[in-house]
């Protein structure tokens, strides 16, 4: 793929994608997201040796929201290994209505860490191993996309805490079977945080480029996960990543794929790049309506997606 | 890939896998599946160019059961293309035993043609079209493996019909929601035919290189499906084709497979080849254990899987 | 309650209930149950005595429908005593939306025998002890109304059997769990029949009085059931005889009930009377809608009910 | 049944109860509960005219737990009639394991106010209404059983505090749906506070005669409720007042009841007597399982139940 001319590809995309951006609704559960402009527009293509392709509003920060789940996950997994899946498991989770009663059934243990319940016991895992796993995170992150500006919107992460309800549930739920570890509140906590961390679609696409590149940073070689655990992280984006849509978003991409309820959503092509596109106005499955179909078109027009 | 040499990683796996051989339970659910040895290994791979390279049992027959839905799907696919969505779903089913509930929240729409009632939907379509589906299937199986020996085992269809009361309970059901147009007994006797046609692991490989090959049958071209719909079929292997370990399996394995409880798995490695595996004894999700450790031990001697 | 003036409140309430005759929809699943008019209202009463209280189309013939599931288990248990519990349940079914998921759970045994699924069972029951089920529980409605002239509505019956499919789907998976022993169609077809027999609410009130008769006839004093089951059975019929609306019915009126979608409830003043109410346009939950109304009446105009 | 000899037929039955009591489990989720011997017995009822009857371990005190939900439920229905009903349902909950999709799938409405999830939004109405309602709870129970010396038992609820994670999971469940309106945290303390109330068998017994005396306080006329409302929540005890078994308990013991995991059950006999019977070890169904069988030897010796 040396001679795929990214940035064509990517004002290609740009032009066509116009009639589609602010079609969906912003996720509009807590008023600082609510406040979002969903005719914004980005994205960005970054490849293993480094080059930087971007369109529209690829540099402004936006939530990441549940694309945290990837970074806290990769994190619980450099330091933990397998032991992880004790305690989370790696199955698409069927849809939101059962996640309670598969939380019942199987005894604590979410299906996966990419549901909220998964990612509460991810981020029980940090909160035992670091006295602040918010900031362990922010570093962790700050590491991956080579950038150490990156903050939290902390608006963002106290009107998440104070609309927690659900996670509050869920998170009670699972101590109750002894699935959580640390105090609840502690727990929420640090999530919401993480929720809020704010990066622009370039930082994401950089901080993805590890799992394209065997599992090692591409600017310096360092081993974030062995060659195998990143395709494994690869495979379980491709399965559980994109809430209850996964098995139509890889139907319709085929790349592994993370999204956030901010619009975002990052994707890997193996061996090539990190990619993210983001555009506020959602799908009712949560993920990013323009950036679905940004995805797509990347695909169709490159002829390459991971099948 | 030209110089991998398969038939020495296949001698290698073959012996790596003898002390797992016979671990776990044959189907017992019918007679006939229950008589075949739990000590059957077989395993075959048929590149792009025709080679073929197999150990073991490769060249026995054995009943494909659940692989016949993908062909199944892949004939529906071909005829109808896209429309075929509109009565069943992409999506991972989640857990066994929702599938009932799934049906009826979603009105007789089941969420994958993988599932036994997304399966029996998709046999409706071919019944609808043809007046004996199960020799239209046939013969597009033949066509695809090229080989015109393959045929049914009439005791075990016979066998299955007999015991078929959960597959009628759901054709009775999504018939009560419109989604089943022909009689429900018409409909049965074809799937349950299609589950006893018999194959070797080698004309199960080859019936597959066209998903490796975009679409088209290696040795004459035709195409099958189109480029893009074929990569998208294998999408749909990957999410939701070993049953309720789909996400488990894409962990693990990282290749677009499909398992049948009479111990087959088919798998494609995506411009390179088609791959049948075969061992009878099942794990509880009803994939083969020593099949699937099998495509594991491939996927880490060649460092290759889709990720 | 010898001074109980039934006359004067059943007068009393047909006067009251003229506003709310017709509020609500028919019943229209089948074409022969929506071409009945919504217009009509009877109701009856029959004491212990054998006395006769009625107003409206007390004497008009109806779809007794699924009060022929109070009917059926009398019969069975009549026949096989407390040995059909081990078959079918006593509690109430929650929701309909859990019918076959708890049908899974509790391994194909149906919560209670007011439900489809538990009424499936009974009719097996009879199927197996009698040549024609259908003539034989004929027999005993017959018999328990003190009408030798009570009947099948063929065009009912034949097509509710056409429009079974949900049923199909209930009967064939309790088959596969072993709690059915005679063939489906078998079933469906007793079944069918049963739902169309066809009595006016004068029938169906005297045919209620041995459960307010300690279990015996009062005419002749022979006991359908002893004491402590007519009892049993009436405590069944208050916690499950009106569909999923049994706890707020319980509430509201204070009687043992069993309703049909035909319009048709009865209930029992144990000691007292055999009650009928038929107005065909029901609620959401399947029970007449004046009906329910005009039972209320009864239970706050005579200040009884059994709490 | 003036001429019925409560004392005579108390007698009898403890006799006859001996080979069961301890029979079960006692609850052990909490250390406090799992202290109390299996070997407690004591049964008592109150009639209209104020005679108590009794033996056993009847004026030994325990603790209520969920009896006292029905003191709350009858205290908010006091205090707010039928607006209560907006906020709780009035339907048998159908199994345990959906307690939290039926939540779902209502809008955060409990089925009934006799489950965890109905009691704790009863709880939020009182704490609204007081400032301390465990308080005004204690108060209310100690006019209702004539007895001013009840009182909690401080470290039954301390220690249900520290185990509530099922609950906190409930009521913040039901708050991300607006159903709760008072902090998680105050709603729990006065719940844990609720269950940790100690009486006897005789104070309980006392307690209920109101129910059976047409909403009044026997000994001096003060209407607790009106006579309708009484029988209502007689209807409701019926129907959803032991927890799983409610149906079956109809079946067999045909009385409205309530029972706690500390071994107590509740009864009304309309028109006659309030009855406590209490004894530790539990069936699987969590109602005492000597209680149970006690009560039915009382409806089968007098031959009275309300059917």
């Amino acid at each position: 793929m040396l001679d795929m001319n990214y940035q064509a590809i990517l004002d290609h995309i740009y032009t066509d994608i116009q009639p589609q951006i602010g079609v969906g609704k912003v996720a509009s559960y807590i008023p600082e997201l609510a406040k979002v402009s969903p005719a914004h527009f980005g994205m960005a293509i970054v490849d293993l040796h480094g080059n930087v392709y971007a369109v529209g509003d690829a540099n402004t920060v936006f939530s990441i929201q549940s694309i945290s789940k990837l970074f806290a996950l990769t994190l619980a997994f450099h330091l933990q290994g397998d032991a992880i899946w004790l305690r989370v498991g790696r199955e698409p989770s069927g849809n939101p209505f059962n996640s309670l009663v598969q939380l019942e059934r199987e005894a604590g243990k979410p299906r996966n860490p990419f549901i909220n319940a998964g990612a509460l016991v991810v981020t029980d895992m940090l909160c035992t191993r670091f006295t602040h796993a918010e900031n362990a995170l922010l570093q962790f992150i700050r590491k991956i996309s080579h950038n150490p500006d990156i903050g939290f919107d902390e608006a963002v992460a106290k009107s998440e805490r104070n609309t927690s309800d659900r996670n509050s549930a869920m998170a009670h739920f699972m101590k109750s079977f002894g699935n959580l570890h640390n105090p609840v509140e502690a727990v929420l906590d640090a999530y919401c945080k993480h929720c809020a961390i704010t990066m622009t679609a370039t930082d994401l696409a950089r901080a993805v480029t590890f799992l394209a590149n065997g599992g090692a940073l591409p600017w310096n070689g360092d081993a974030v996960l062995d060659k195998s655990s990143a395709k494994r992280l690869s495979a379980l984006m491709l399965t559980c990543g994109t809430y209850d849509a996964a098995g139509d978003f890889a139907f319709r991409v085929g790349l592994p794929a993370k999204s956030g309820v901010g619009g975002g959503i990052v994707a890997v092509m193996p061996g090539e790049c990190g990619i993210c596109v983001w555009s506020p106005a959602l799908e009712e499955t949560g993920n990013s309506h323009a950036g679905s179909l940004a995805l797509e078109m990347l695909t169709n027009l490159t002829g390459r997606s991971i099948f």
